[in-house]
């Protein structure tokens, strides 16, 4: 599965807060590998700093300690494709107007952007980029009319339909907004005397600060010389936040939606185990991405936790060619298993998801060529059928397996003894509120409406890149 | 002196329109180091690729072979500053608006910025850099209200006032246009079926185009479908063509305003001879500046030229400080004088131009130390007394040497036994059409008036950037 | 702790020998970071590439599909220093002479090198490293006199002391040789009709090679025109194993010395439970290096297994430097504990060895101050007391902390409410064969006596390139 | 023709040793691109750099600053080829015997290494390169026995036949020898209280170093504890300095072997205009290769000298594929011709060498399309009719054109209305001493008896690397 969020931090009031900024993107880096943007508001202009790939290659001490200068700082990761790279689509997102510098970082996916740009369009506006952050600059600016910046961005924010959680520098000020159902996460939390922002709260453990909690939906936090305000973008809402924030992006050291991610894992394989138990030799993850549901399951079930795929730990992005007859050599060279530990054992494999599913039958079939004797999947999470509109890629709804096929089918196809999905109540039973969670991509029962046009004009972009996978971000 | 101009290249339905935009750019590639662009339309998009540096550095074979698509193409390289990047102001710019695709390549400089802009935003346009082109473009698209593009941009072009050749890509039309006064250099020339245009015709020499002759000033030249049509955006107006071009700028191999630049520099040379000759033993040039004049001078006075300053072929951008005891030694690395052709000789240096005059001081201390019995110089442009506002950055006032100080303290200055400078009437004596050409920077006559606040929008950049001078590109 | 062997990989008869070779020594990359080194006979000639850094940035396609011809070929990885690089030390180790050409890898360490060296010196003979590996050509090149290789080696061999596994290419034919003691691994194995040999068979797996045995101690395998033969080099000796290659450097999917090295981890902290059980919340590995003892001491005592310390899968060599308030950055920046796991628990933390335990404190003090209860530690080996002279790098005594206090001390240096080092009984117990094992550095007793200069050679060098710990490979 | 010397420099008892060598490395990187090479000694060891590439990238500030320490230094760089990179032959060669650390840096060939080498092979010499350098430390090691290091070298240098001019550092001496015929140059120098040695004086230039002399041919100067002592290490014998150094490799502004580099060139010229006058309209140089002969021509023969032949200079390694209709792009892209100076023209080009004049003809047929109406071509050296075995490498004779074809066959190849060589009695009285040259390119008489395998061992390697032409350097 593709890791299809972005990460988005800020600072207010710092005297590092490139620095900070920096610390904050770079533990979050799982939330987006493909460009790194960061700008700081020096007293008197927003600098900035953007380029493609990981946060440790985009920036270098001379950005960092000298050009990015100034006390409040804001920076963007965005997820990684394939294909072209997009520099122009880096975030945040900058443009000045008059006296007024704005900076944007966008986590999220609207469903309006069309309507709202052919709107836009009409009314003079000329879009240099297909990201919805500047259609929604736009509404911004066009709102600004007399008004204060905090009421220019409320009134373009009621214009927004969809998933968005946001970071503005405004000139001195740093401003965070959720949407109304809270799709995306954004933490709000304290560094010294200092405000800072993150997606997720492992940003602000590697810069030691304290967490706070994360923003309501709906609610706008201003931070003005010092001072934090809150304030609502619209009337409360039913929380519809995102389900595979705990399932599988979060890193699990973190706090999301006020949930503790390792936790929630956990507890998800032990309601597996309970809802789909085997009789078995052993539990084992395809590391990482089972492993804390794998605990859960091993836990609860009794069966002992093996961590019998071992992973090279120096596969980088590039080596030569293997020849024609070293088959599945890509997915081999990461994990290759303890061939005692499978020969003759009965083994019960967790995971957190399935997309496609070509890998994971790869990884089936080389544990029979090595005499396993039973093969059981239990996956983390019910199948997912439909795709989704507020920011994540399952690409699209012909790759998602489950959309297409019966549990036995797919069991079949990766050649199983048994498969078994967490189930949508099971999953629910193992968060905090079960009522808070949108789930469309498991029930279809989309929360908020989606144009007609969706994606339009991201995938006239994805056309025109051959091998660019949507870009929801 | 910094090279200041820019350099467009444009090609309409050609097989290898990006292989073509990328030789004629690579041939111009002294017209400008800091970035290069090339645009495609494909038939349905257009697709960009731009980047930091030199063309060979910025394309690669996957970027022309396979990712610049189509057969109409043009392309932009930006001249070399100093300090800080800047991705954001690389060229061509691009924009879309409904299912209009536009990207503009710019050489020249506005000198109405600042008004244009202001009543821009007053109208709710959003400005992403500080691009005399962005302004264009808004204009474009305002003026589209019912219009076709092409009266679009003669509307636009009404409002500018300054200098610029342009070349516009709007979907599958390539439009050429020069100002009213034709500053700036572009001419139009053939390659077989298609048609070419270059800011230089060593463009056309290196892809055996054929030149046909220079845009006209005010004219604008549409290429749709294959069919070139004509077009004037304004009543016609005094030529006031930049005769650094051919003092200084371009390749001594190019046609530039239909003039053969080899022969009108060799010319100056030899009116220099005529206005200032000198009782001496050899001419010589500081390569390659000098170079040309200095053959006029040798052959029109009859004193041998001698090639003694020797190059450095491997002097690069890089290499390990020098201890703080070899001075001047940026300088020196450069350029090594033939000891035994200095020692007890009288020396005409022929120079093209003296801004600073620092390095020359350099150099004629070193010539000094080896012996030189009498050092004279002879400079092939009249002393520059003024800026330009019109796209060539002598930097500011304060730095232009012969703006603040006579002839003979420069003289003095630089160590000089004897100094001329080519009269303004030599150095018109020296071209074909005296009439034609801007003279501001000697005389301080501005053919078109500059607004109270031009460079206003550039200053504020350079100054968040320190180290970059002036961008007028 | 520095990771401080080498890694062979060697393939006779293969269409694809080099790219058989890359991707064997790509496997065993964790045994060395240094430099890496292909070498391959065409039939005529050796060919070989050498270079600093890991095998996926030292090799490219040209080298292993064009560059590197012949049907037999040989590889060496070598450990990663802190300091200056020197490609001059990296393997294989090429000469000529006459029309042999003969390159060598060598794994492990000598200990009579000054002496022999002094010796060879006397004869004439010429130094260019500081390699052991060098002194061994030497000697065999002085004992050719009408043998064959395969005699000279063994003649050679016969004047070596210490640890020594070699691939040797002699022309067309391979040899692998084993000293005395066996005291590092060297396996052999088939791929269809070629054979192969690995240091660990991790590369096998990974090539869809078969393993078919370890070589023996003083063993020597010739492999010349596609026939095996196996020879000695000397009368059997005990087997003196290094059993550091069970506890920690081997991967855990490996055979070593006919070991699968997993199990014997597990096994080990079953033991550690049995030895030193402790009523607890929880155990926890920090990953990966306590990892499968981890395991095996939560099976063992019962209590969960919990993966509470999430590793940042991005941190790579650089980033920018933290502010001087981020204390310990570069242990926290790797691993994030999971907050709610660590509050009010009493913890079991399974490590496979401590040797400055300085990055442990660091850990178990950020622990303390997420509020743990308490915290205990299980190490997976006995104390490590003494220097190992046969080719591991504990740097020198004075940095062993075990060396020089006692089991309380390092308790309390480290913060421990308990600290139980595996006994050497113990570690025996969890080996198939508890007498084949060298346990120099935790008992003292020498197997092979080490010169007085032992090192000095090494240790010269490394005076010189400050920063640079001991080679020992 | 392809750069094929090497360049040495030396500096004993200078604060920046390291520095020194660089900056004289630096300004004589046009005697070799291939490798770059600086040894330093700090008082107790050689420290040592070496690395493929130009001097600016093979070395940076820390090498240069931090681990080059000492007061003695010397440095080589190497000539380019095409193929694979030789890291292991880069200069200057290393070893260690005892206490004795010797680096050695060589320029030119030896015509008697196979015998040497079988000779030291049956000794028990060990070769790790094919380097005559090699063979050189192993004569010095096996003349120590006994003797100063000194008479080690002059008893080795006894043994040796052919070109060599060499520095080597011997602990903290360093000395300096030249073959007794001097075929090689090679100057001393002083800088402040420092020796300097150099190939060129344009080293001395560049780090403002006072020339003192050349070495004579056969003459040892060793520098120790800042005291210089001359001997010789034969007896006089004839000298036999190469004129390709005057005529094409050494830098103009050089002084080699006494003589003025540029007015050499210049009187070649002005002899060439008296051997073979025109009636023409011009005299011009392909620059940069027939500059200075040029300038004799023109002011010999009263034609005008013209630079009509453009230097594009951006151009680089590398660039992307021309179209297969872009024919002869890569010697088009480097030059471009003033077209108003051909067309109609009778031209005299002055040229230094022809070697297999391929590009000369497609500059001759492309002079022809822009209308040329004569060509004539005179060339500053007679025709290259044999190998040379002391150091340039023509290649093969297959390649010399002049070595199989008459001149009149040879102005048809390549298009010209007429074409004269310098003759053999005009070369020499171009020099200042017409009986210290080697003419056995020109006359197949070697001064210095060839040996049989001459070029043996070489061979064989290029032919294990395709495309590595003859390595004589």
């Amino acid at each position: 599965m593709k890791k299809e969020y972005c990460g988005l931090f800020g600072v207010y009031d710092h005297e590092e807060a490139a620095r900070m900024t920096y610390f904050g993107l770079y533990a979050m880096q799982h939330r987006g590998q493909e460009s790194a943007g960061i700008v700081t508001w020096d007293g008197d202009r927003i600098r900035e700093q953007k380029g493609m790939g990981l946060v440790a290659d985009v920036f270098n001490e001379r950005h960092i300690g000298r050009e990015l200068k100034g006390r409040i700082g804001m920076g963007h990761i965005r997820y990684s494709t394939t294909g072209a790279s997009l520099l122009r689509n880096a975030q945040p997102f900058l443009i000045r107007h008059g006296d007024l510098r704005l900076a944007v970082a966008h986590n999220g996916n609207l469903v309006n952007t069309y309507e709202l740009r052919c709107e836009l369009e009409e009314q003079g506006s000329i879009f240099q980029t297909t990201m919805d952050t500047e259609v929604f600059v736009h509404l911004v600016i066009r709102n600004l009319n007399g008004n204060t910046i905090e009421e220019a961005i409320k009134l373009a924010c009621k214009r927004l339909r969809g998933a968005y959680s946001m970071l503005i520098m405004a000139n001195d000020k740093l401003i965070a907004v959720k949407d109304p159902n809270g799709f995306r996460p954004l933490a709000i939390g304290r560094l010294d005397d200092s405000y800072v922002f993150a997606s997720e709260t492992c940003a602000f453990d590697l810069i030691e600060a304290e967490y706070m909690r994360p923003l309501s939906p709906g609610e706008m936090v201003v931070i003005d010389g010092g001072r934090m305000s809150c304030d609502r973008i619209c009337e409360p809402q039913p929380k519809k936040q995102c389900i595979f924030e705990l399932i599988y992006f979060a890193r699990p050291d973190s706090y999301v939606f006020g949930e503790v991610v390792y936790e929630r894992r956990k507890e998800m394989g032990k309601v597996l185990a309970r809802e789909a138990p085997v009789d078995a030799d052993l539990v084992m993850p395809f590391p990482d991405s089972g492993n804390y549901a794998a605990v859960g399951y091993s836990q609860e079930s009794g069966l002992p936790l093996e961590l019998a795929m071992i992973r090279n730990h120096y596969v980088g992005r590039t080596f030569i060619q293997p020849t024609q007859g070293m088959r599945d050599f890509s997915v081999r060279v990461k994990l290759n298993p303890v061939r005692s530990m499978i020969q003759g054992k009965r083994i019960v494999i967790v995971e957190d998801s399935v997309v496609r599913g070509t890998t994971i039958r790869t990884r089936v079939k080389q544990l029979r060529a090595l005499g396993a004797r039973e093969i059981h999947m239990r996956v983390s999470c019910p199948p997912i059928k439909h795709p989704c509109y507020y920011g994540i890629d399952f690409s699209s709804k012909g790759e998602l397996i489950a959309a297409n096929h019966e549990v036995e089918d797919i069991a079949r196809f990766l050649g199983l003894d048994s498969l078994h999905y967490l189930t949508i109540p099971g999953l629910l039973s193992s968060v905090s509120h079960k009522d808070d969670y949108c789930l469309a991509c498991f029930d279809g029962n989309y929360p908020v409406k989606v144009e007609e046009n969706a994606g339009k004009l991201s995938l006239e972009d994805s056309a025109a890149k051959p091998g660019i996978i949507k870009q929801f971000c």
